[in-house]
């Protein structure tokens, strides 16, 4: 049975939280007294359909339920975990826990997406204050791993192990936040960003557009990867970061920034940046926005999975807990099932078709996988032997969009000796999109030339080489370009 | 003849701006009175060889020639430009100035890498303050497109101009710095968030690992693509950048941030973090970190250009500067050149080998830049016509590292009516290292099945199948999988 979650409010941050339980399997109970709920989340649902799959190197569970209540006390009815997304007003919070206290399962989790209040603050006059906890989450909730976990003395430690168990297989990254403090970690650092750069617009010194370039062109990509610390260590170069800070550390001192002192938001404030945003962004509608930064941030996780660094490796961890063990399959009868997965969106063209490369690139993987299951794993190439690709045909025969889900099945042509020929199929819900037929080569990878397999990886080969014999050889196999006919 | 310049001070950001320099072209002069320098710069250029190059779509000019100098007034002989990255000591850097010019070419631009130094500052009691300019740049020099130009109001603009110019064609982002103030843009942001860590840190909040977290699975991941205030026009939602202000605006006057106060650097607070970063990346080498940023900074700006987004847009239009209009040769007695360029980070495996899908990555650009060559460019496609490639296939023959320059070269085995059939051979320094053999098909973009060329098209690629057929078959065309011999 699918587990339920309660979502309470279902704004940005709420419709996204709603997309990442809904898309890994929970089942969605929403309530939000917005008459325009329903189309509001629909639309964050349809962003989060298009990008969190293919995020995966292996297929989802399959889509929970999603409903939407009247009443606040029905949406909670079965839910394991309650999200409060609500406006930032203590009473408001304060008055929901009430309702959600007097319908809820005691044993759930109600989490709030606070980004300023402590939890204390928030369990101020509850019913069960150690139920309630802080899990700050980020924009876009459906793809940025970073939730902040506050607890309070009143939340009892096996609650605060049970939420972040809940996070991480949402494929997020719980950060425990061990001291209750205003804005928790995340937001002091950006509030700080925020004020000065309020300031430096505010005295003409540079527009909203250059404050951005100053940091998408610059410091931004360093933190992509590597944070503020671990960044400075670098510069302190072979010194280290003692070196850095006794460098560095004197400008503290000067007078740099404007930071004692905090901007007033005049109306004069306010209508500059919104002329100046509108100038910056304002050909794109925030849809369109929204569209390209989720575009962005899935290439950029993509290329941190390839990387296995920072949040790829948070991804990567997480595609094994959903997958689970890798066996090759009892019955041999049938080719194998070596690769499942939505198509990502940085494996398409401006058009959202798969690229020419990227059929590759899946029969590459699926090749991986059959290697894989018959042996040729982690600990055999490290002990220096592997297979490597000699040849390849691929036939193109249907298109495919982001976010269908494709499956490889493998045909084992011939498997003895130093060779192993494959034919790959891929569809798309039955219907045949590529195939790949490839000869790989077993080698030494010391004199990188062919050599002969270990005795117990040739015997499983030709296992499946032998039950696959008895299958008929598929069309086009053998064939050179352009050659037709059977 | 190639462009000098002259670096002053060759460490970690000296050594970033020698090793941008050389590797687009510039002949280097360096001077520094470490006697370790040279070492050092070396260093720092090693892992600008091994990912800048690749970075970039198409080859760089060859690379210039390296001098080290032992006085100063040597350094500057013949430099078009000077860059002075000594420590932050304003009577240092003066000083500097004043041997520099009594020996430097008046027309050459002395810029300095001060992040926190204002230009008229620097100007002070300079013989011709007109010359010296402020050109601030991020680490690693050699790959983050940023770098702040600060003129002062004795710059005359033509000099600002031409020191944009030749930051732009090093393939930096020149953004012009209109007031000055101290510590510019970026660093003033910067110079927040590092006061507020450093809070986090000494009040045991977080330890340094945890800011770290804070940013790269959050915020981080944001501002490698868009900036701060698009970030923000998109969380307020369909009501925009007004409705999101008016909404977090009054968080500013809450007591989120101790930025009032200026942490003290006692001894204790100087061993926290130099511990907690020890135990945080300590176990990795300097070098080794560096390494990783590079490989993750390339991965991610090389994302960000195939998304045409960001970083990833000025990388792009860089390109397109070095390589210059593209047209089809006069002489079609051999294989075109289609491609040329150095194997990038991002297209090998942890060994540094390239990886089997990129090389139809590859092919599948010689392709699309053939498809120019003869015709269909952006405008054919836009009127709704372009070729899909229905079969490849793909013959590995030879290895080959990160940082290699590639070669491709096109035959074009057939090209009339709705078919096009190419050949490609990528090769090495004369090395054969994989062939690639594609039928492509003219299609409607509309029915999206095959459909007639235009008649130029058509007369275009027939011209030059016909110059090719008096080309040799090239060995293993026509081939399938494991079929050998001719």
């Amino acid at each position: 049975m699918r587990q339920v979650a309660a979502i309470i409010g279902g704004g940005v941050i709420g419709g996204g939280w709603a997309a990442r339980f809904l898309l890994m399997g929970w089942d969605v109970r929403v309530f939000d007294p917005d008459p325009d709920a329903a189309r509001k989340l629909g639309d964050v649902l349809d962003n989060a359909r298009r990008s969190l799959p293919g995020l995966s190197d292996v297929a989802l569970p399959a889509e929970g339920q999603l409903t939407f209540h009247d009443a606040m006390s029905e949406s909670v009815s079965g839910a394991a975990w309650i999200q409060e997304s609500v406006p930032e007003r203590l009473t408001l919070k304060r008055k929901v826990y009430q309702t959600l206290q007097e319908h809820c399962d005691p044993a759930a989790v109600i989490a709030s997406s606070t980004s300023g209040f402590k939890p204390s603050q928030l369990q101020g006059c509850a019913t069960r204050p150690a139920q309630i906890i802080v899990a700050h989450p980020f924009n876009p909730v459906y793809l940025l791993p970073l939730v902040e976990v506050v607890p309070s003395a009143l939340n009892p430690p096996d609650l605060v192990e049970k939420a972040k168990a809940v996070l991480t297989s949402l494929g997020m990254y719980p950060l425990h936040v061990r001291a209750e403090i205003d804005a928790h970690i995340a937001d002091r650092l950006l509030e700080a960003v925020w004020r000065e750069a309020l300031w430096l617009v505010n005295d003409g010194v540079a527009t909203t557009a250059e404050v951005d370039d100053a940091i998408r062109y610059g410091f931004g990509l360093r933190w992509a990867q590597m944070g503020l610390f671990e960044t400075y260590r670098i510069a302190g170069g072979e010194a280290g970061m003692r070196h850095f800070i006794e460098q560095f550390g004197p400008c503290l001192e000067w007078p740099w920034t404007k930071l004692m002192d905090v901007p007033k938001l005049t109306d004069e404030l306010i209508d500059k940046i919104t002329d100046q945003s509108d100038q910056q962004s304002g050909a794109v509608s925030i849809r369109a926005l929204e569209r390209a930064r989720d575009d962005n941030l899935v290439t950029i996780l993509r290329g941190l999975k390839a990387r296995d660094w920072g949040a790829g490796t948070l991804l990567n961890a997480h595609d094994r807990r959903i997958e689970g063990p890798v066996a090759l399959p009892d019955d041999l009868s049938h080719p194998i099932a070596t690769m499942q997965r939505a198509v990502p969106l940085d494996w398409t063209d401006y058009n959202g078709h798969m690229t020419e490369a990227r059929y590759l690139h899946a029969f590459g993987e699926a090749t991986d996988r059959m290697m894989l299951l018959i042996g040729c794993d982690a600990a055999y190439i490290a002990a220096g032997a592997s297979f490597f690709t000699a040849e390849t045909h691929i036939r193109h025969l249907d298109e495919v969009h982001a976010g269908r889900v494709i499956l490889i099945e493998t045909q084992v042509l011939a498997g003895a000796g130093k060779k192993m020929h494959l034919f790959h199929r891929m569809s798309t819900d039955g219907r045949l999109l590529a195939t790949g037929e490839h000869m790989l080569i077993h080698v030494s990878l010391e004199t990188r030339s062919a050599s002969e397999p270990s005795p117990v990886l040739a015997a499983t080969l030709e296992r499946v080489a032998q039950a696959h014999a008895a299958l008929p050889l598929p069309e086009g196999a053998g064939k050179g370009v352009g050659v037709r006919g059977d």
